[in-house]
């Protein structure tokens, strides 16, 4: 099923509008490709609505935010909002530093967004400064771990269904929840955490994956990640002697060029919860 | 002779100023070292004057432009024209949004272009929007196929006649005309489409050309155009089995820092009409 | 000895907050992760001083540097001095614009800079910038050479000293002092410098060793210079038939990945004068 979603990505071509930061921002126009996806990178207020009404979807990322690009981002947003495209938010950072977390927040708050996708520290800060339940979302582990597993999936589902968008949170154990269900996947490496830009990467196809999938949003959600943690495993069978992480990455976008939907079928590895 | 317009980028090391978009930057420079130019790039107005002043030739890349980037184009393009330094446009997006469409006018109006590359739909989109004979530059197909070629020669020639400037189409066939003849070339391959930035990477490879080849920039640039396709080429022959569009992209550099002009002469394929 | 500043930066993971350039920035922060430290991006200055605060250096580069991010860097800059955080200079194209000398020394003499790392063209701007015996400063070769290189010695120590800022100049030689001491270096290779960025990767690098080791920052500074030149000769070893600088920067980058302090204890080549 996950790799129904990866086949109707190559057999759309969906366009995918990013306002993305400029450290990984290649990887995640490489990655687009890889999928089958198409991306644009616009983050000029007076461009923006123009380029997302040309596209299917919206990755926001604010990885290196500034005032231009914040604008950049709301304007965006309520274009692709009005068409009714699906918007992704990558808070990174979220916690990290006062206007991070303002404006993912903000965003959050101003947006239909359909995923927020973070790892677990960035989701908790969302959780807190959207809330008023402060306690019951601080409670919850800073790493998800198969000992934390239950609070985990409590909490994204509790916070998928307060924000009305899926909650991703992706580590060692990846969690996607739309409030009702929750995926736990299992595929991936800790190495890949040793190559810049994994996680943006993976906002930039789950926006594909969404766009090409848009009846079933959190399916795409879960196939999205699925498709990076198995390329991230597939990948590394190609390390050869002396090889680190430059090759490394190269080696998990060129997985996810070669995936088909069978491969991510018999690869992915999760569970529904 | 495409070969003789290779060695003398070796033979001078040209300095390439480039005012270009943050996805594909780093390749672009590396493209430009590996053929033997040198790169800078500088996109703030008040160091844009200096450096074009220290450089022999300026790349314009509106690929993501903003309010900044555009002023520091004509800063740059006023200041290498003073010069008589060689201009490219490559008008990323033009046709796509207003702002990427009117800037690319506006530069195309206002600057002394040596070469203005593009896809077709952005050099179509430049022909319909300084022109007044827009009926007979809109007749043009949106492809340049065998079928569609002579038709695509003569649009082709007809608007470096109107712009003064050469224009290079790329596509699956390659025009590059200064109004009087037309280099048809068919090196390249289609997974070429599948790494983000290949044009960038053509268009600062060009500029470099350009600035090597100061009297005969028709030969320069249709070289620059064999040596990207061919570049494509022989990257090509080193994919091993697994590897994907971000090996592709390494191969393909890598073939442009290995090629001689002898090499290029060999591999070329194109002809004069 | 510089070995044990490697390691002590895989042991201390130092998070580093670079403010860089667009150009190489992805290639800097994949080297931050192969050495072992983590790096953060943030250029808005709203932003910087919330993230310097939680890094433990700070690495300011100004190879495409703008109005805004010039803000950034004294703001970020500031902070990082109050908190007593090592800084470090690379001052990219000082002396091919106005904006860059004059903020390059701007800087140096608003900030307490731990390093100052550049090429002798820009560490000779600087000192001619900042100085008053101009006469005597201008005097250097403008490569350091076995031949010129008592004078390039004596050079970076006056300037060391009067900058009261660690200098390391880099080229075919590297010099590394502290006014009192110079670390002269040998390791490296040629073809490095067909590789966009190699410096921009070293000052990247050279910040988590400074942040990993605050007892011995001269050791540090002149171990980073090692690594990366240690990493450019073994890297160079995987070289095959038909690579070229694509390969070769993904090798440099996988060497330092793999280094551990034993192997740049045998492998690194310096004296101390």
């Amino acid at each position: 099923m996950l790799g129904a979603c990866l086949d109707a990505v190559r057999a759309s071509v969906p366009l995918v509008h990013n306002i993305t930061n400029y450290v990984t921002v290649n990887d995640v126009a490489n990655v687009l490709l890889a999928c089958g996806g198409s991306p644009i990178m616009s983050d000029e207020p007076e461009d923006v609505e123009d380029i997302t009404a040309l596209c299917g979807g919206l990755n926001l990322n604010i990885g290196t935010l500034n005032q231009r690009s914040i604008e950049a981002m709301h304007r965006a947003g309520k274009k692709a909002a009005a068409l009714g495209h699906p918007i992704l938010l990558d808070p990174v950072g979220a916690g990290a530093s006062a206007l991070r977390t303002n404006t993912a927040v903000s965003l959050m708050q101003e947006l239909p967004l359909t995923v927020i996708r973070g790892n677990i520290s960035e989701i908790k800060t969302l959780a807190l400064g959207s809330g008023t339940t402060k306690g019951v979302d601080a409670d919850v582990a800073d790493a998800v771990t198969e000992e934390t597993l239950p609070q985990a999936i409590q909490f994204v589902k509790d916070f998928a269904q307060r924000s009305k968008a899926i909650i991703a949170i992706t580590g060692a154990i990846d969690l996607v929840s739309d409030g009702t269900q929750c995926y736990v996947l299992r595929n991936g490496r800790p190495e890949m955490g040793r190559i810049t830009g994994t996680g943006c990467q993976l906002s930039g196809l789950m926006t594909a994956f969404l766009v090409a999938n848009p009846d079933r949003p959190l399916e795409a959600a879960a196939a999205a990640v699925a498709t990076m943690g198995l390329a991230g495993e597939l990948g590394w069978l190609h390390m050869a002697k002396g090889e680190g992480n430059a090759s490394y990455r190269t080696h998990i976008i060129d997985a996810i060029y070669n995936m088909t939907g069978e491969t991510l079928d018999k690869g992915a590895s999760y569970e529904l919860r």
